[in-house]
């Protein structure tokens, strides 16, 4: 059996999230639909992360292990003829029987971008606030996220994991035209983990919190003390890193 | 009666272009709707240009007359929570009372966005072509385009016009990341005309054409000599100067 690997793009806005769901159009049901008509077998796709319903990404991986002889260029091309236009295969590769998209990955790069004037032409990837912002105590704030935490607070509480702790390798605002955009890498993400931040940094900066408030929230352990879930628009997975 | 000027910016993708027409959903028809129930009478919106089917713009102007009392501001606000999220009025004026959207417009400019990659995450703004492109006759054709022409060549047959004079005052490639675009600014522009520009300068970029066939085109004055009509998609009205 062979091991291939496929970065892939899509525009989340049209999907209920990556993974399967019956009846429902997902991209994870995408890819193994096409890959089913390409390699003549059932396919088992597994992607680097699960993004939710609307949410985009630019640099999704995933793996899947086939006995098909197609070479991956071939692959590519049969792949992109068979998906709809919102899922894109950027490149395909045969790499090591060990290889495994999710366990494998070393870091996972996420952008959030928020609009800060109404727009209508690309309206689906950002989240739009007409509010005032101190994007100061919100870069204070960020700081204090960086490194290794227990992230439990910033995760949606109804999730199944069991370990909460993520190190925060990178994360900073960055400020463009109208746009602002919190880009953010870890080694792993809990669910809704990058909207709490935000939604949280935004509470920060409307001065309705804090930024030391992070540490408290951090200590806490409790959804409930992080800000809202940002929604998931805005929320692009840029990057995965082995 | 006062005159009311607006700045509007929509996403073509989901409009039967401009232009009112029964039963379907236009970006004027959608104005008139929001605008009826802000003034509390009918209205009727003049645009500086009807764009076509998929076609987008940052920066349509529109003008119309009203009685209402309303301030600008109250009024732009209105709009915007009236409007669908595909429609966003950007400003609101009160202009003198001989002020014309079209009429009194001296220049438009466009943008043609054709992006050299294939693409999930704003697929809907640009016409992806994937063959070898020769960039350099692509710029001097552009430039036999500059000036005061007869654009016949470059106009949909059916249009209704007489005058097919034309001043372009810029058209100009530009390159970026994988996009490739075509700026252009004109006095007026004929129906179909940007995107037939566009169409035939990708033949002569693909070497079916030469630059210098621009000349022949432009003195033929026949639709049948030019290349195709390139996608509404990639097409977009920037700005309108008076």
């Amino acid at each position: 059996m062979r091991t291939i690997k496929l970065l892939i793009e899509y525009d989340g806005t049209d999907f209920f999230g990556w993974q399967v769901q019956a009846e429902k159009r997902t991209i994870q049901g995408e890819l193994e639909t096409a890959l089913r008509t390409l390699v003549n077998r059932d396919v088992n796709l597994i992607g680097a992360g699960r993004t939710d319903t609307g949410v985009h990404a630019l640099g999704q991986v995933a793996h899947f292990k086939t006995d098909s002889e197609l070479d991956v260029l071939t692959m590519c091309r049969g792949l992109n003829s068979l998906l709809p236009e919102d899922i894109v295969v950027h490149d395909v590769q045969e790499v090591p029987s060990d290889f495994h998209a999710r366990f494998a990955a070393k870091s996972r790069r996420y952008q959030y971008r928020i609009s800060r004037g109404r727009k209508a032409l690309g309206r689906q990837f950002s989240w739009y606030l007409n509010y005032q912002l101190n994007v100061s105590t919100m870069a204070q704030a960020a700081e204090l996220l960086r490194g290794k935490h227990d992230f439990r607070s910033f995760c949606s509480a109804d999730t199944e994991t069991r370990d909460y702790t993520c190190t925060l390798f990178n994360i900073k605002w960055a400020s463009e035209n109208n746009t602002l955009t919190l880009e953010v890498e870890a080694d792993r993400f809990l669910q809704h983990m990058v909207r709490t931040i935000v939604g949280t940094l935004i509470e920060i900066g409307r001065g309705r919190k804090d930024p030391s408030d992070v540490n408290t929230i951090l200590q806490a352990q409790d959804r409930r003390k992080a800000g809202p879930t940002a929604p998931a628009q805005g929320l692009c997975l840029m990057e995965v890193t082995y």
